[in-house]
């Protein structure tokens, strides 16, 4: 609970409109897009600047209460899944572009901007903001930031901390401070901003953000090919980079994806196939043509089925879709869908994918899968229901297992979402133990008192041999019992 | 002086041959490619390992002397120049490409590796390896990202931290660790990697970097552009950009600069023009082709006196050495060239131009100025001599109006040189306070002892109100008497 003492400050401070704490509010903001984790918060704010922010996270010291920012809950690590004694800090009503620099390529916005509209916006002014994650529609700038979110185009254009040119930002004490710049080349200093970019909240709440933008590719083209096995499909892909082309996407679906999504959305697929490949070509007129030339060759002499290539932008936008409703698609089937984020070296996209259907198979579990192909960037996803403990403990193993096998590739156990709550314990079978170490050293010397978004990332410790203060005693408890941590 | 157990220590761990300590060996160590700052150090080593240099960062806490590393010693903010009671470790003779892999486009190199080497290296492989510090040929990837290396093609393809994929480091407690690998993308924890690339050896020393590789554009072009004005080269700069074409060089040369080529190099430079353009283009063919073609109108339609197109590779390359001789043939004319680095927002350049140019005058000094137009990344370079001490003193004066302008422009005091020991002072005056703040617990949290290039970067504190170690005042009183600092 909050004391009455800080609920008076906080509406003295925000208004009381802006101190919501009503629990329909509550409610609504106890979970992200992560499954199986939720927690009340004490009360969602919404703070209508850079000092009010400062003012709440100097109260959450004196009065003991953590802060959880949030953009639109869009997360699928928990990064934004409030911790027991939180309250959540919201951002997403701060939606104004605030300027378009054509001279310099670069936009100001506010972290509330939703992703596809700063797209929109900026290409309607022959420009482009290329970071596309699978939530765009809905996801903030600022949550695009915190999680460095990566997307569909990640192989030719890299992820947001590659459009990250300056951020404004309030730190766990309070203060606020500007890092970077206009300036594309900046490198006085120790790269701070760097860290801050994909810190999931635990380091400091983004009030303002500077964007590197380029030109916009003048012409695209956009195509599916069908392949009987998933080792045709993954030669393809390797072929593709071997060509020398970088495709703006190259995406995947597995049979059980392919079939979940022509269910869903009638696209005519054929649902006997093994994997679908989303291949898109940006640049020049000229260039793309050549490309998209080039890559059909390359699927038909790695046995691709079928090729559909599209005529135009909304036919292009049709075969996109079977990609960008899979996890819709996959979410109907069962009550419950967990949706993961590993990744490994392109080359082994293949194997990685035989060791995950191997595994769902020795564990009894349905899975999809689909992802970022040219990324190495795979959401294996397990379709269950929350309520049959059993499932989710042979769901949870199973996931273990998909993670030790990435780790073991040389890959990574999360590509673009994060580790949140649900990957910590693996965060640390993955990193060195002086990494490890650094990074919590990292979060103390920042945030010394556990004040923003704490246990998210790395797993609290106490700070000394003796008992845990009251309220990291909570959050740990909490803790023990989410999922996957 | 190293205690006689340090040398023995030292010799038995590297053997003899590799720990040298000769007056001709320590002075040839003794600055790197920065004016006016020197010190000898007490020792040159040459381990072969990354245990070995665990053991030497053990012993350097034991025994109180500093370490330095150094690839190539090319930087120019002071990087790799010793401290007082500092010894210096290569790693300049680690120049092993140790894997090439054309399925991942990824390369692990050693820290020794000729940067030129690895471009030529994978350029035969059809890859490409874009950053292009202009001390290509003798810079070391080690010391690339130490200093986050920028170089000619910036504005296209971004600097070196953008090609980075993985490091292994040792830190200053002797512990090693690697971070990433060939996942391209990995958000797993805090992003480490990025604090480290930039960190001027002040946090650890690489033995091993994994670089990633994009394929080699097909075709290039290159021109040169003349102008009887700044301005009017700022203005196609700026048209360049607004045609939305990034092309992948965007250089300038004032008059001075083109004077002291011409006199150096005898290409037939028109010596009464004001501003050259160096501009290269690269990709596809077609495109390659359809972008010279716009860039030569808008030059033209930006009064261009006179455009020179190279038709061949070996004409490129002549065009090109106008550009890349620039600090040679300035360094010609006195004996000491002080070469900056400032950065504007790219829409700055010739205002920012036209104040460093009335600065100098104002100060009577002689300046050539050059750099990338395409990044705002200026080089103010100051022609004098340190033996006279008054001219040196205005021109320290010059650069820090120069300095104060940058940051006026809302840009950065460097660009691609690094903070090093010559500009702390200005560091301190760029960033926010909680920033330099962060910067320093950041420092002290890695290197509490300073044991790594200590007083780099930022300037030393006292860890408590008392006096300082003795080695700290040591290092604090060499400190005090380098200019610039």
């Amino acid at each position: 609970m909050l004391s009455s003492r800080a609920l008076q400050q906080l509406s003295a401070l925000l208004g009381t409109e802006n101190v919501l704490t009503s629990e329909e509010d509550r409610i609504t903001h106890a979970y992200d897009g992560t499954p199986l984790l939720h927690q009340l918060p004490l009360a969602v704010l919404r703070p209508r600047s850079a000092e009010q922010i400062s003012a709440i996270l100097r109260l959450a010291h004196e009065e003991r209460f953590s802060v959880v920012p949030r953009g639109s809950g869009s997360g699928l690590s928990g990064g934004s899944v409030p911790v027991e004694g939180s309250i959540v800090l919201l951002t997403n009503h701060w939606t104004r572009i605030l300027e378009v620099d054509e001279r310099n390529l670069t936009a100001w916005v506010e972290p509330g901007v939703i992703t596809a509209k700063l797209q929109a916006e900026v290409e309607a002014r022959g420009l482009f903001y290329p970071p596309d994650p699978g939530s765009a529609a809905i996801s903030t700038i600022g949550g695009n930031v915190a999680e460095n979110a990566g997307g569909l185009r990640g192989l030719k254009y890299g992820v947001t901390k590659n459009y990250v040119l300056g951020i404004e930002v309030v730190l766990p004490s309070g203060e606020a401070m500007l890092l970077g710049g206009k300036s594309v080349k900046d490198v006085a200093g120790y790269n701070l901003k760097d860290v801050l970019i994909g810190s999931e909240g635990t380091l400091g709440v983004f009030t303002k953000i500077l964007l590197k933008l380029v030109p916009k590719p003048e012409a695209s083209r956009t195509m599916l090919a069908f392949f009987n096995s998933m080792s045709d499909a993954g030669e393809t892909v390797s072929a593709i980079i071997a060509a020398r082309i970088l495709p703006a996407a190259l995406e995947f679906l597995d049979q059980t994806t392919v079939r979940c999504v022509e269910e869903f959305a009638h696209l005519g697929l054929p649902t006997s196939i093994d994997a679908l490949l989303l291949i898109e070509v940006d640049g020049r007129p000229a260039v793309v043509e050549e490309d998209l030339a080039t890559i059909e060759a390359i699927c038909r002499r790695h046995r691709a089925i079928e090729i559909r290539v599209a005529r135009d932008a909304g036919e292009a936008a049709r075969l996109r879709s079977a990609r960008k409703v899979a996890f819709s698609a996959l979410a109907r089937i069962k009550p419950t869908t967990i949706l993961e984020d590993v990744t490994v070296p392109r080359s082994d996209v293949a194997p990685m994918l035989e060791r995950i259907q191997a595994i769902a198979r020795a564990h009894g579990l349905l899975f999809g899968n689909f992802g970022h192909a040219g990324d190495g960037n795979l959401h294996p996803t397990c379709l269950t229901d929350e309520r049959d403990k059993a499932e989710i403990h042979r769901a949870e193993a199973a996931f273990e297992e998909i993670f030790n096998e990435a780790i073991r590739f040389g890959g990574t156990i999360t590509g673009e979402h994060g580790t949140g709550l649900a990957k910590r314990k693996f965060l640390e079978r993955l990193t060195d133990p002086p990494a490890l170490g650094m990074m919590r050293a990292l979060k103390q010397v920042i945030d010394p008192d556990g004040v923003l978004n704490p246990g998210k990332v790395l797993t609290l410790k106490p700070r000394c041999e003796g008992p845990l203060p009251r309220d990291r005693q909570q959050v740990e408890r909490f803790l023990a019992l989410g999922a996957f941590t």
